[in-house]
Formats: C-alpha cells, structure tokens, sequence
C-alpha cells in the first residue's frame, strides 16, 4: 500500500540527503537509463565536438535572495561552475536560465546579474546562454535561477579508483553557507558574522589535479553538507570512512550558531568546499597546495578510507574520545539553502 | 525618470517580444558581454572538447501542465532540442532541473518524467544531468523545469548569410500550440479539438539541411509567434521581408479560435514550428524535404527577402488584396504559454 506520504513531493525531496536518493533512484534513472546519468556524478560525459566534454545543471531557489557572502546570483555561477570543478574540468560555459515573479523589483535584478556576472569572471567562464520566463504574482517567490555548464576534462577522476588508505581532505570550514542562510533566515546576529563560504572552486581544484598525480576524487559538499558527500563516497567505493572531528576545520561563530539551532554542522550545506580523496602518497603536495591558494587556506586531512566492506560505513572518532556513525541525512533540515 | 513601470518585472518582459528584447540588451548583453551570447541564436557555440559544440538553454512553466497534444515534460525536452536544431545542430545531450512545489502530486510528476523520457526517446537525445528543487507550498506553482542542451554542428547557418530573394519556408500551420494552450486555460471546446504542435524539430531540420547547400538561417517561432521571429530576420538581416497570408497554413479550428478571442495567429506561441529562410534556386528541395517529412506535410513557401533597407520591415499581402506591416509583438498577450 502506498502511503499518503508517498504520494506528494515533500521539502525533504529536495533536501539532498535520503529522499532526494530515493527519488532519483526510484523516479529518474528508470525512465532517463543512460550510461552518462547513471554514473549521478556532479557532471556529466558526453561526446560532442570531437571529444569528451562535462555537462552539468542546478537550480537555484535559496531564500532569501541576499546573504553575508553572496546573494542567488553568484550562488547560481559557482553551483555550476564547482559542479564542472570537481569533476576534474576546466569550466568554460554556463547557461543562466530565470524564472521571475511578475513585481519582481528591477534594482533587486540588477544587483543579482552584476553578481552572477562577477562572480563568471572570477572564474573565468563566459555566460553563453539564457532565458527569461516571467510568472504572475505568487506563482514564484522572487526569482529561480537555473544555471547549466560545460567544461573541458583535465582529469579523470572516479570513485572506483579510491583505495583503502586514501587520505580525506577538505579546504577549510564547513556549514559556514547553510549556517549564514539560517541566521540571515532567523534574524539572529553574532559578533562575528557568519558569512557564506560561497566560491567558484575551479582556480582551487585545477591547481590540485594539476600538481599532484594521485587525486582519486572530488565532491562539493552542498545539500546534505559534509555527512552526504562521505556516505556516497563510501557506498560508490565500497570502502568505509573515517575521520576525526579535531580535524575538522569549523568556524567558532558557525559552531555556535548551529549549537543554538541545533544543527550538526556536518549536515549542514557549504556552497565552496570540497571533498578531495587522494592517494596517501600525494597528500601532503595536495594539502600544500589548497594552503597556498585563497580558496584552501584551512584545509586539512579530515580523515582516511577503510579497507572494503560490504556495507561501507562513515565513523567519526569524536573530540570526547568516542566514536559514531556519521548518517546520511534525511534532508529535511533546510529548505531552499541553495 | 524612471517610470514607476519600469521599476519592476512585468509580465510582458518574459513574452518574447519587444519588452524582453529590451530586458535582454539594457540588462543581460552589457553584463555578460562575450561574442557568443551576443549572437542572440538560439543556440550559443561553444569551443570545447576540441571542436565547436552548440549550446542552449530554456525554461518552461507553462500552465496548465497538461494540454491537448503535450504536456510541461515533452515541452522541456522538445524546447530546447529545437533550439538546438534550428541553429543547425544534431542535439547530442540534455539537462534537466526540477523545481517543485511541496505537495506536488507524485502520480503528476510520473507522467510529466514519462513524457519527457518518451520526448528525448523520439528526438534521440539522451537526458544526462540533473536537478531536483523543492519549494514550500505557494512558492512556485506546481512545477517549473530548466532544460539545456549540447549538439554538435551540422550545418553553419547565420543571419548574416540571408540575401535578398531568399525564400522564407514554414514547416506547417501556425498559432496551434498557443491556441491549445488558450483554449484548455479558458474552457472552450471545439468541435475539432485543438491540439498543440509541440514536436522535436530535429528529425526535420538535420533532413533539410543535409538535402539542400542553399540553407541561410532556421528559427523556431516560438514565443511571440511568426510575427517575432520574421522581425528578428529582417532586423539581423538588414532586409525587408514580404510574406502573403494566403500562403500562411492555418488550421481552421485554430483559426476560429483565435477570431473568438481576439488574437493574431503571427503572434501566437508555436512548439514545432520552423522558420526556414533559403536561398531561392534551393527552396524547392527544401520544400520537398519538409513534405515528405511527418513534421512538415503541411510546409509551405510564405514569403521572400526583399532588398537591403535601414529600418528592415515585415510586410504581409493580406488575403483581402491589402498590404500590413506585422509588427514585433510587445510580448504581453500570453504569459506561461511555454
């Protein structure tokens, strides 16, 4: 019997964690099966003009539209653009695709294109395409924006080439995003303000697979934060994870949000982080090289990959001595956080 | 001063007519300013993977979600595959980002995915990427989906290559998807239902252009009608352009439509219709090409490129032994029509 709750779409759908899974495996890959999507990498191969290319899309409906560190516009570019990053490509063009409430405040526009153009040219990618759809007054809330990117591969990068004894590394603090979205959304304010870690990673993740030879692969941790991206990097290598939470970089002003709203910052959504998982051997070169760029200066070896299982796990040794199972989580903390 | 009108969005800035012309070049080209989106195409090119790829994007929120003859999924994939097709590519690959309204009905999203699955089957492209938003209910209507799409060229078509003499080709008759649309949202029934054209142009287009050297430009007249499309011609070509009603191919029932409520079936939103401007000594083949083509039974020769002109007009022979000018429509008359 199918549950009442089964059929409509809930927020959690959206969320990026085990619904969002379930939809994709139960709703999209039967009815679209390729061999490009079934790989649900954060880009896709395809074979156009002469040799491989990656292709990727998101949507963009974060509220509000403004936040410390960003506003939809330059989340909209670096999205796509960190999609095509960490998939080992060179970004060389993104689609703009809006979708407008009719009233929408021109001046609110205008700031969001200057942004989204900005924030294109920090990462060296030309706005090709677009489109524009207006819908009557609460038919939208503001403005969606759906970015679309290709890029050109400069590495191949696979999870079925991580092996036992990788080393885990990230470029810096997590949930700083989601935590400057909630507070912003909360109308709570710190001494130091949370700011949004929003970035395009590609000057950061083309340096790395540039330098060192044993990058295996990457992931940014968006929806679903840090816990999602080590859950289906474990379940993709069959390979247990393990990190260690002293060496999780964290912002003492996020830390403390999240305390007061009691959220799990590995949970919580980074909009210019990412997950490197690198032969051991290359770790160090990798780690020197996010440290010397803008982009990695907190980075650190958070954690290392297990020998092969058949039901990989993502364990954590905690601060107080213990140990837990980092989860995959549900996705239904945080609507509309990218 | 700035016009208290001119301070928001309205409605008729994303109508495809002349108020999203203007949106486009006071807000979007002097942001993004780069030589491939300030072609204006339907597709942009790309340099990638070693050789030119061509690249589009659209989304679609078109009301209501189901409608004679197609529905938003079809829609999604069939829009943007023609994009692709008109600019004289063989569409390769094709994203798709969701956004949905909390409290979607599931069974809905299930025939939406089936149809677009069934569209990309047809067009025989593959859908490889993707996105899944959800927003709290009120916050979009139902659902919105941002397709974008990769091909690879086939044929150099631009406007720079329309001469005067040229024929002007359509594949069929005009305003149905538009009509359909009008008709489902308004109640009427017809004797002859009307049903939308909504097709992927792409069988056809990559017949014609492989059939005939003499091929100059292609565009889908889809927002905004024949009407815009013929004004976008004469504008990019710098030449006038005659067409004579009586050669237009309309569908009666749409026709009768259109009189009872009051619109100009140039105008009217088309899903798989095809402007085709061709050098004269070719237009026969073209002309053949299309008839034998199941998207193109009804084709028919409309009109001609007249001499180069500094304020390029479209003139149209009325049926009555008149002349008009068709005008670029303002682009309010129909919102969500795709």
């Amino acid at each position: 019997m199918t549950e009442e709750r089964d059929k409509r779409i809930l927020l959690a759908h959206g969320g990026g964690g085990r619904l969002t899974a379930n939809l994709i495996a139960s709703k999209i890959l039967p009815r679209f099966a390729n061999d490009a999507l079934r790989q649900l990498g954060d880009s896709a191969t395809v074979h156009a003009g002469g040799g491989p290319i990656l292709f990727t899309t998101d949507s963009f409906v974060v509220k509000p539209l403004f936040f410390p560190g960003g506003d939809i516009g330059k989340l909209a570019v670096c999205g796509t653009v960190n999609d095509l990053a960490v998939a080992g490509a060179r970004p060389i063009a993104l689609s703009m695709a809006l979708i407008i409430e009719e009233g929408f405040e021109m001046d609110l526009l205008d700031r969001i294109l200057e942004s989204a153009a900005a924030a294109a040219r920090e990462a060296g990618v030309e706005i090709v395409a677009g489109d524009t759809k207006v819908v009557e007054r609460g038919a939208a809330d503001g403005i969606f924006i759906t970015t679309a990117g290709v890029g050109e591969r400069i590495a191949e990068l696979s999870m079925g080439q991580i092996r036992s004894g990788d080393a885990v590394i990230i470029n810096g603090t997590i949930g700083d995003h989601g935590m400057a979205i909630m507070s912003q959304r909360k109308g709570i304010e710190f001494d130091t303000p949370i700011r949004s870690d929003c970035a395009a990673l590609s000057p950061l993740t083309c340096a790395v697979v540039q330098a060192a030879d044993g990058v295996r692969f990457m992931r940014d941790a968006t929806r679903g934060g840090v816990a999602a991206v080590l859950n289906e990097i474990a379940s993709g290598a069959g390979r247990g994870i393990e990190i260690t939470q002293d060496q999780l970089p964290v912002n003492a002003a996020v830390q403390a949000a999240a305390d007061m709203l009691g959220f799990d910052l590995l949970e919580i959504a980074n909009e210019g982080k990412v997950i490197i998982v690198v032969a051991e051997e290359a770790a160090a070169t990798v780690l020197d090289v996010c440290r010397s760029h803008k982009l990695g200066r907190e980075a650190a070896v958070i954690g290392r990959v297990l020998k092969a299982a058949d039901e990989p796990m993502v364990e954590m040794a905690t601060a107080v001595g213990g140990r837990r199972i980092v989860q995959m989580p549900y996705g239904r903390q945080l609507p509309r956080i990218c």
